[in-house]
């Protein structure tokens, strides 16, 4: 995918996008896009391509899961006519059936999560014309017999797999934090192995830039 | 210079530096950083440099001008001990002599700036074995006739000159900036021209790591 | 325009005019009419008429463009039957071009803000019986060339040209402000160069009352 | 006297000129100087005089007597060193007397109060070079025959009678809020006939600015 | 008027007989009736004849005049079916005309004031079988010569007036007030003149048990 | 004990004396007597004895066992030389026994308690002139068998005891509640029969007005 | 009753119950279930028997009387479909009458407690298959001739008689308190003999949970 | 070790012991004890044992490490002289060197940390005549082979072997979880795998007191 003069970036997700970001807009001035990923992304955008002109769009909520995301897309997604849309959704699909394995309610199962994520990629694929990337979800646990890691990759994979049959771009931010586990113990990244600190979301911000071929040194 | 496997990395100047970090340690988890460019530094070292377990302190304090660095230079300078010692201050030594013109006691003049930075770097030389770094102050404004951008321009030479005689590394953050501005009303970075946006902190964190030879795709 | 017993002065406007009022009435005790240059015509006005007993509204609100005027019109300005109205709008109908260029949504451009206010002091014309004050929108910006400035200064020619064409009495606050910033620098008058100090709102209040000659001595 | 380049104006007294500034410093931007009296003079100062650059201190402190005043006069007056300094002070002098008569040890009565002052203006003299301004207690309340007005008005006297053998510059403040009192009923300036609305304090300030030749015009 | 077993006595006016309440019920334990006269009435009540039962309901509102209760008066008094019902209303009605002159729509005068409380009073008759008081609004002024003092002592003349010719009993609150005035200064009854303290609201209390009988010695 | 003109009248104890009072000085405007008794005692003297002129002094400190009164006694009463005092304590020095049995640090037995409360009203009858006012603690209970209803009881008896041995005036507000408590279960004067409401507090108020000749018809 | 593997146990009720729970759910981590009882017999299931993954969800509502659950059965408790239902009401019902004997309104007699707790009962009989437990209210008074605890007791004796009518499950809380009030006095569990510590909630805990066949040692 | 009327049992650690504890006291009514495994226990023993007294006192302190507790030991432990004593800290000995490798002056290292245990031990032994508890630090984290749980498990060794070779009463809380974290995954115990629910206080609870040979049915 290129990065383009004008373009509108619009990213979707749970609190991992969200991080505090400007309620009613999700997008402006004075940490409007939060402090997460989204607000590094684009600073890194402004700071090294001002001349494009990025227009970053943040509309991640906490505790979002799919099925939420559906229930929202209309309006948060598809009237907001984005070029390129980034979606990463999943954690808490996953994170309820470990922690709270008795609310059964609140758990989204692998199919469903599956059946409702292409859904939503079919809704947006006419809208985002430059293209839409599609990240996955993650747990930072370097032990891959970990149960909920097990889970997560498994999620992960179906992201794999609609983003291969759909076109869109694949982001494995899974992969990316791998490497940094493999130097860092994962409390460094996050005390309750799902939000990161700054250094986690700078993993995030860089895989996501990498796959749109953005140049530091540029 | 060179990131080395376990450099401690200390930050020292205003309120640009300081950014709401935490006011005991100046490291940690939590947001402990702050949310400028030093907590930009430490996440991009972190997920791009995990195995040199780089290890960043702010020592950042709101309003300090270089009067006020020299009050507390031993407690939170030298007795730290770091390997590389950062150093950005000016911005409230000229600014004073803009906002509040009336309380002269206020203003710190270029001579006492100049012979400030001078013994600061000096005492700090012997502890900072790996190096210091000399960060200018800048001015987020990008006519260079404006009154307050030309007297920070001329810190901004002093900063440089010491830098060339001391051997310290100079990152000139107003030409960073003006490269940004070439391209974004200034208003996009700063509304009050001074404190930047996440994107202004990122142009201040990639031209401090260019000049540490940070390689991003690494 | 002459000042007289008992009139109803109704002041409309952005965050400028708005200044912390109360937002249920615009008026009555206890700093209801704001911190501004509103509630410094009134204090001017009763301090040194009070036999005159002019009724000061103030109607201003943070972040309005000329647009979200229309938008309450009826409701915060014919309804309410002032006998003066001052408008003074265009603020951020030209700051978001230059804060926040990439959000286009935002943007109030020329065309379409002159002829909204044209609209606008149509609907008022007929209610105002003693005359509709027209004061242009300023930036606390002394160099002419700077991008923004002349922007406002553009969007101030059409605030005089509809005053001229509607015989509406016209507050140049621009030129105002210049004999100030001839002496001392922007951020004296506000760090922003948008939101005024005390001083600065005085010159804004010092301007419209000598459009209404006011008599300071009297 | 006469407004002189580069002056340094100090104004201390009670809650009427503290107005809620910020005590540290009392002056500054960001509504350092409060919202009273002190902070209109000085807006009026900098609107019209820029090019004179007088210096304002505020050195008010909520619920002070003239006894108060003596414990701080060497650090908040003497070693401020102004060109001129304004004293008002009387008020809770008074009404301690009136509003809890039965706690004796707070009133400060009238030969205390003419003598404390007596001292105060002595100690002042040889600092305040271009000469002090002495402004009367006032009360809002328009019968002369109230027994806190009568006591108000005594107060008034020993200052008026200071002033004249000292030669101090002496402001009426009451004079001044009587010919309001005229017209406005005393709860329209101040709900408790003490703390005065923004348009009591304006009289105040035009009161003092009259005094010292203050040109609005100009 | 005789205290009854069992009979509820129900209180309405402005913010003097709200006096911080439970807005939901106007009644209850933890504060629910307030701080002020109505919560003195029946502390009273309850200290001295806890074998009666009176039920005390507080419905004052800050800041309501005549017209506001009107209102209300269906869902606040005749829905709530009171044995006794106590009206006390009239200072805001004046107060308005004498703290913003100039916002007349928030003027209630003399006529429409005398209208509607014969309204109220003749719409709560069927309801209140024990019987209705009407206490007069009041003024913390001596000076009989005070303007507001002078209107107030006009509306507490409907008051009297619509007592004698409906039948309800009277309590002259600014009757009661004035011995206490004849002795202390007004200040240290109410700063504003309005809003009694302690002291101020158990005179008010006073006035109404003496006119119910009550027998502090019992 | 006589009422006489001019007398200052002190009040120390525990949280019931204490009701939120202002801290520094116990006394003055704006509910600096807190809401209790002591309040109720002010008001009350206010309002039907405004020619005494009575100074009532709030010195209780909540949480307070005979043993705190000991430690501040100097500070708190000797030194502000009151004409009359009234002590209540005993709640707390009670209460600990039962609510915290296993911290047996916490009570305060009865022969500590008699033995220090004779040195209290030993080293302040020079000092009280008028005389001192003993009240008994109380606990609002109506079974006169429950276990710490009968060891407050005990400690009322000392009380009774040193008033009659030292000549203190005595009131027996275990005894007036119990009028109450014939009629009204003990919660409705106070949830944990220990902090009454303001009802509780006026049937303190009056038990120790009538040890004093009150004349509430006057 | 057996505790089996997923069952939902739902517990309703009034302040007790509740506990400052988290009021959208009543269900999840971070203190969802509140403070008291609920929220230990949930600790004690998860500690004990994780293995059979009980879900245990609370509903209490402060201030509830059995009057409000009717108003809330259908949502609160049907519609969520407990296996298991346990109710606790009572206290307020009883607690009006005795803290505000006036407002009768608030009372909820014994015969509409009784017949609004059948009626609840059989419409919860069908839905919660696993079984029904009905707990007493009680009162933290050991004196069986209190008033308040008589009336409680009798309520206590509706609640026995509907269990045992319709082969609910029986829980007598009041019992269990008594054991422990053998040894200590009411105010070490609550101050005001309603509101439990956390060492009275384990009463209650533990009490359900010994009805429950709950083994400790297992 | 044996429960026994009238003791006094002390516990002391980290942020798991503290748990919002009243920091002055550490005891006391109104959730003084914290919401975690020592209120818990104390709510056990009255709720079981209330004839036995137990008087039990939180001295827990967020964040420490051994090397806190040693130099708080005199004051906050051998002072207060417990009868039984009961010790658990490690976490954050252990976690400092996980989540923040890089600041290594705040890591106790395991010869640190046994050195240190070992000395409190000592001086604890002669005052804590009913002998001294030592829990083991614990990781909510089921796989063994995990870096950090590896290193808490060697902590929890130390503590072993110290209680083996000081006849200490020893506690393997890590066992204690272990059993439960075969049934459920760690995160429904603790987000952070470090500070538990309230059910994982439980499994701390019940380890404790288990091991002190509580009987739940007693």
């Amino acid at each position: 995918m290129k990065l383009e003069r004008g373009q509108k970036l619009l990213f979707i997700g749970d609190s991992i996008t969200d991080c505090d970001r400007n309620k009613q807009d999700g997008e402006g001035l004075f940490g409007a896009l939060g402090r997460g990923y989204v607000a590094q992304v684009d600073a890194l955008l402004q700071a090294v391509y001002p001349e494009l002109g990025i227009r970053v769009v943040n509309m991640g909520t906490s505790g979002n899961t799919v099925r939420d995301l559906k229930a929202r897309w209309q309006e948060d997604v598809t009237d907001k006519k984005p070029d390129v849309l980034s979606i990463m959704i999943g954690t808490n699909d996953v994170w309820r059936q470990y922690d709270t394995p008795f609310i059964t309610d609140w758990h989204v199962y692998i199919e469903e999560y599956e059946q409702t994520l292409r859904e939503l990629v079919a809704q947006a694929k006419p809208v985002a014309r430059s293209g839409i990337v599609l990240m996955t979800p993650f747990f930072l646990e370097s032990n891959e017999q970990d149960a909920m890691r097990r889970t997560m990759d498994e999620y992960g994979a179906v992201v794999r797999r609609i983003a291969d049959e759909t076109g869109c771009l694949f982001v494995d931010t899974q992969a990316a934090f791998n490497k940094v586990l493999a130097h860092l113990y994962s409390a460094t990244l996050a005390w309750d192995r799902v939000h990161p600190t700054a250094a986690g979301h700078m993993v995030l911000a860089r895989a996501f830039l990498q796959a749109m071929d953005f140049d530091w040194t540029k």
